[in-house]
């Protein structure tokens, strides 16, 4: 972040962002639960998915790319399944109603799962997660993404980042909560290092050729053009295991699409033949997994924490005095992005400001 | 493999596993679980989970590691959970109960869940997840292990390999099947590189100053000493997301222990403070997803199907004439191993001779 970002207190940054969306035909509520999301990014110092994106939102929804009149049609259903059709919604509320309805049925049956099709971007994947860590519960969820990432021995970018996110409570004040794509990084966090004019770390991603490439802006603006694509987990080939990250990929995409029957790999690109833009036709997959039904939710509780502090407790490495366990960073982001407000880089408020003009909204810095 | 290995056809050396497991005290249908789990690792080319890790179940039941009579007490059950304790039983029919319980009750509900505790290696984690497969289902396992990986930014090796096993069914001839460790690598795999007298690849293993460590044997000796330890898929540090394959080993370990309230990290080395040997008290986790309570089981079938083939067809990095999907290689591999039998090291049979010997079993090559 540069020196001269400007923090932005959360409740303000929310209301406009809020706005932003109801004056593009989000209903009060769903807007309220993408602003929310935003905002949760932001908060958990996932700045590639916070109000950094909002712009990107407002354009989808301008270029009829996704339907801001949220449609959540349960086209199946069973005791503990459903599935959920979103005709080209905004994803966080149709994805923050799948997951409220996995949670739903996993409270007297023990487990719920809800699969969606034709849906868009949801936001951070944590977000769903921790829903359903706040009910006692296990909560995951998946999305497939466009495509930018390359299998392993390709160079073509067919698969999404599809991440895979875990939470769960714990004994201590903030739960665990795993969020990650299964591809090294991800586009967001490119388009954070543009907004801040920094090279790509090699190793992120390759050329057609099969090279690793560090120029951020032709990385970004080549992605859709298919001449980049980021690397699995593991990197390129297998040697380091990147045929894990890739696998994992795969069955994300598997569950995000196989079992709602909806898009796929190419078909996400958001784009015709033609370069003309359509909607994403994303596919999720949430999973909740009522602890209750297993042990008591104390005892879990009291088991996870242990595992946390004896992994926090281990060895360092040299240089390092601080071992973390995942969801603990975000925490500690939260109480100083709360205490001093999200820090907005001069790129991204200058990307906000004809926003901001165009739907008559006051500005929040 | 070197060209001194003899190929000993499939189906004898799965008598004589299963006839060692017999003599050690296991009952007959355990056993062949046993020994059908060592096969397959064999026939699916993983080979530092198949006959090369018979010799260590046979210690570990010698020692009263692991007890041969398998108890399987389900402590409580739910319309879609079950939480298992297995009492140091052999891991490998306990697995096959515990995923059968899950298929169960995944039939009628959707979905199906058990958490096992007190249990022991339980050989290769996507066997398990292939049984779903076979009955039109996705399936998911999970299990903790040894401690031998170090958390990020921590050098001490208190995480097991913790893998991710995932299967479904497909349009094809074989089975999705992704079988990865969250670790880069496995200790499997370098007790292979052991039986072949090579060096362990740069970047799969530090030492306790965080230095990258090569010398195979040197290596195996000392990780149960912790002088060693395996680093998680995307390697030291975050950079390349080492913290993602630490957090998915976490969420393993989680799923594994802290819903069967079983043992966890540290707990599981099977040694005493004084290097005792005791049970190391694993803990696994299985999913079942009924396809057909999402989608018509063809449907299904044949997009899982055309995610793979269109990945397959993606363009090829330089050198490379070939992208494969989860389980190709195994199903590849499967064929020549039952056409040529499996290729058996020097080293192999003769860590197996005296264990024949001593039970009375005629060699099987």
């Amino acid at each position: 972040m540069t020196e001269e970002a400007v923090r932005v207190p959360v409740d303000k940054l929310r209301a406009f962002a809020h706005a932003t969306f109801e004056r593009v035909g989000v209903a009060g509520e769903d807007a309220a639960v993408a602003a929310d999301v935003l905002m949760a990014s932001d908060l958990r110092g996932i700045e590639s998915h916070g109000v950094g994106r909002l712009k990107m939102y407002y354009d989808w929804i301008k270029k009829g790319i996704i339907s801001p009149q949220v449609r959540f049609e349960v086209v199946r259903e069973g005791p503990t399944t459903a599935v959920v059709d979103a005709h080209t919604s905004l994803g966080h509320p149709v994805a923050h109603r799948a997951m409220s309805l996995a949670i739903a049925k996993a409270r007297p049956y023990g487990l719920g799962a809800v699969a969606v099709r034709n849906s868009s971007h949801y936001g951070i994947a944590g977000y769903y997660a921790l829903m359903a860590a706040r009910e006692g519960m296990i909560g995951l969820s998946f999305t497939n993404a466009r495509p930018s990432v390359a299998p392993t021995f390709g160079v073509e970018p067919i698969l999404g980042t599809n991440p895979i996110a875990f939470a769960c409570p714990t004994d201590e004040e903030f739960p665990f909560c795993f969020d990650a794509a299964t591809s090294i990084t991800q586009r967001g966090k490119i388009e954070v290092l543009a907004r801040e004019g920094r090279p790509t770390p090699a190793g992120w991603v390759i050329d057609r050729r099969g090279d690793l490439a560090t120029d951020t802006t032709a990385i970004l603006q080549g992605i859709p053009k298919e001449l980049y694509a980021l690397l699995p987990l593991g990197g390129a080939g297998e040697e380091m295991g990147g045929h894990k990250g890739y696998g994992l990929a795969t069955m994300v995409e598997i569950l995000s699409a196989a079992l709602p029957s909806g898009a796929f790999l190419w078909a996400l690109s958001g784009m015709e033949k033609d370069g003309t833009p359509r909607p994403h036709r994303l596919g999720h997959f949430f999973l909740a997994i009522s602890v209750e039904h297993f042990v008591p939710l104390s005892e879990f509780r009291s088991t996870v924490g242990g595992i946390l502090r004896e992994l926090r407790a281990a060895a360092k490495a040299p240089g390092q005095n601080r071992i973390y366990t995942a969801g603990e960073k975000a925490h500690l982001r939260e109480k100083e992005v709360l205490a001093r407000g999200v820090p907005l880089t001069p790129a991204l408020r200058k990307e906000l400001e004809p926003v901001a003009g165009e739907l008559g909204i006051p500005l929040p810095w």
